[in-house]
């Protein structure tokens, strides 16, 4: 399979990886043998895809096409990724975790494995995202964002949160074990988050508490404009349907 | 232009690139064709310098003369660093950032762009500064601290923080975007700055408050002595009439 | 000395490091001269070890036998691991730490040198052990932990903070420079340990506050169950004597 794309010479590229066509990989990368990258992908310099894992069930690293996986990064086999992947320099991605289309990993950002990810996922930089962890679609972590998973450190037991639809998770929160984070809440910047948040609802704190509807909130420089939910208002890559056709749902 | 200088022979380096005598890059190293790196300058390895950047305006990387990027760091092109920058290891820096002399960047650190810093700064290892932040001279970023931008995330509208002349931001603590934090101010440590910091003033929790001056803490092993303004004190790589010639500011 | 092993041919490894029998250093890896790699332990790809160091005192990096080096990390020379240290990717250790066997650092995890380190410490990913930490056997700190060292940032005077044997410091919490964490001590997630946290003794919030024994905490899941102190309840990768001849410390 491997035809038509542009490898460099310097990197090392195992015959039995499977590299569409139009696959560019840069100088200095490692690429295993259980690896499927899909057409049109770019991979940077210092990558390596597809690391073996004694943790993972044998099926390979797949990344989608037309994604670009930045510098100095590094997947495990065993993970899956739609098209339009796109990462940061400097990124961890370990085994066994599935995420849909579009999915954006910020530098430095880690995600641990058997992680469950939806479609437009967003990470910015370095958010640590700890196995289990369930995530939805349209969802935001912004900088230094913590998803832990052990309620009783150490232990054997790893609950992830549970982080639903259009959520906003704001820079340097973390998210305590097995908490649920429901469609469209907001999280204030540096909250400890240690019990559920209800569907539409802002918190922050540590411990984070409820304080409104985030359909309360106005945009800091237009008060006028309601900040949240946040789809009618920002649109920068995403598929038409969530921003043009976008209807609120009615908050609590 | 590529004379006298000392390049390991499997690193890559564009003949487009300017690499003034005396430069030394170590192995495994990626230099674009847009970049310019002055006299004396190491670049240890795995270091990618002058990554293209389609958000950059066309001009070059420019490192200063006598500086040191340690190993596994990546600039992209269209940042400029005066004399004496010095990095840890695994340090990102995007496009559009303009430096004074003698920053020292911390490992993982990692600088998003578009920010303008002064002379003499130094931060920590695992600093974020976001994209628009402005920082003055001789500003001090400990470890974790976080500087974002986003009033409305998630928005198009960036509001970088502006952190004075001198001060102090400790560690794990966080700047909400747009704050001002004044000449000579202190905050204390897993801070959250939410609002103003006024010149020569101690603030410091989540959200932080300002608590007094600055010039009222004491040295916590020697109580006699003033803490701050710090530097009377503290001497280590600045020049001269930074700490011989210094008077300290009146404070509110 | 160098038989018997298996260096990668990209590598470049020098004539003056003693590499043991069945050690195998992946592609792209910098071995400087002042390196011993005991027996049986795997470098990964990317990594840099015996970084040389102007602030060391001459000896070498020695890697302890049956140990694994995650790919793109670095460690100075100077510094000293005994035997089973596991680490992950993108690591820093600089130089002159001493620690004991069966260490695990956790992926962007970060050693700034001139630490003391006992037996079977893990740290997870992120976490920052300032220079001149002291920390005992059978610790644990959680993602993005922060063990401070300046007192009077910045300052001349590194005191690190005292972790005594079989500590939890549970994710994002900051230890501030000096503060003494007693033998089987937990401390919350999200906390900033500012004073001394006595032997078995359960504190958090910001700034930290004790407000129980540890021993009163029972495990989420199961709450007949005490989760403190943890060795009679989590085995994973210890030695006999620590698990089934465990005798729990009568707490204060």
């Amino acid at each position: 399979m491997q035809e038509h794309h542009r490898i460099h010479p310097n990197s090392i590229v195992s015959p039995m990886a499977k590299i569409a066509c139009g696959v560019q990989i840069g100088p200095f990368c490692l690429i295993h043998d259980n690896v499927e990258i899909a057409e049109n992908t770019i991979v940077e310099a210092y990558c390596e895809l597809g690391h073996p894992s004694g943790l993972s069930d044998g099926s390979p690293l797949q990344i989608g096409p037309n994604s670009l996986i930045r510098s100095h990064s590094m997947f495990y086999e065993g993970s899956c990724f739609g098209e339009g992947l796109v990462t940061g320099h400097h990124v961890t991605v370990r085994e066994l975790t599935r995420a849909g289309v579009n999915l954006q990993i910020g530098t430095k950002s880690d995600i641990q494995g058997h992680c469950t990810i939806g479609n437009y996922v967003r990470t910015h930089n370095n958010v640590h995202i700890g196995q289990k962890s369930q995530i939805g679609n349209f969802v935001w972590l912004f900088p230094d964002v913590l998803l832990t998973n052990d309620p009783n450190p150490p232990s054997h037991t790893l609950i992830g949160p549970i982080v639903e639809d259009f959520v906003v998770v704001s820079a340097k929160s973390t998210l305590l074990p097995g908490v649920r984070v429901g469609k469209h809440a907001v999280i204030g910047a540096h909250s400890l988050v240690s019990s559920d948040v209800p569907e539409g609802m802002f918190a922050n704190g540590s411990p984070a508490k409820v304080h409104c509807p985030a359909n309360v909130l106005r945009m800091k420089e237009s008060p006028a404009q309601r900040a949240y939910p946040w789809p009618p208002r920002f649109d920068r890559g995403y598929p038409d349907h969530v921003t043009s056709k976008w209807k609120p749902t009615p908050f609590p």
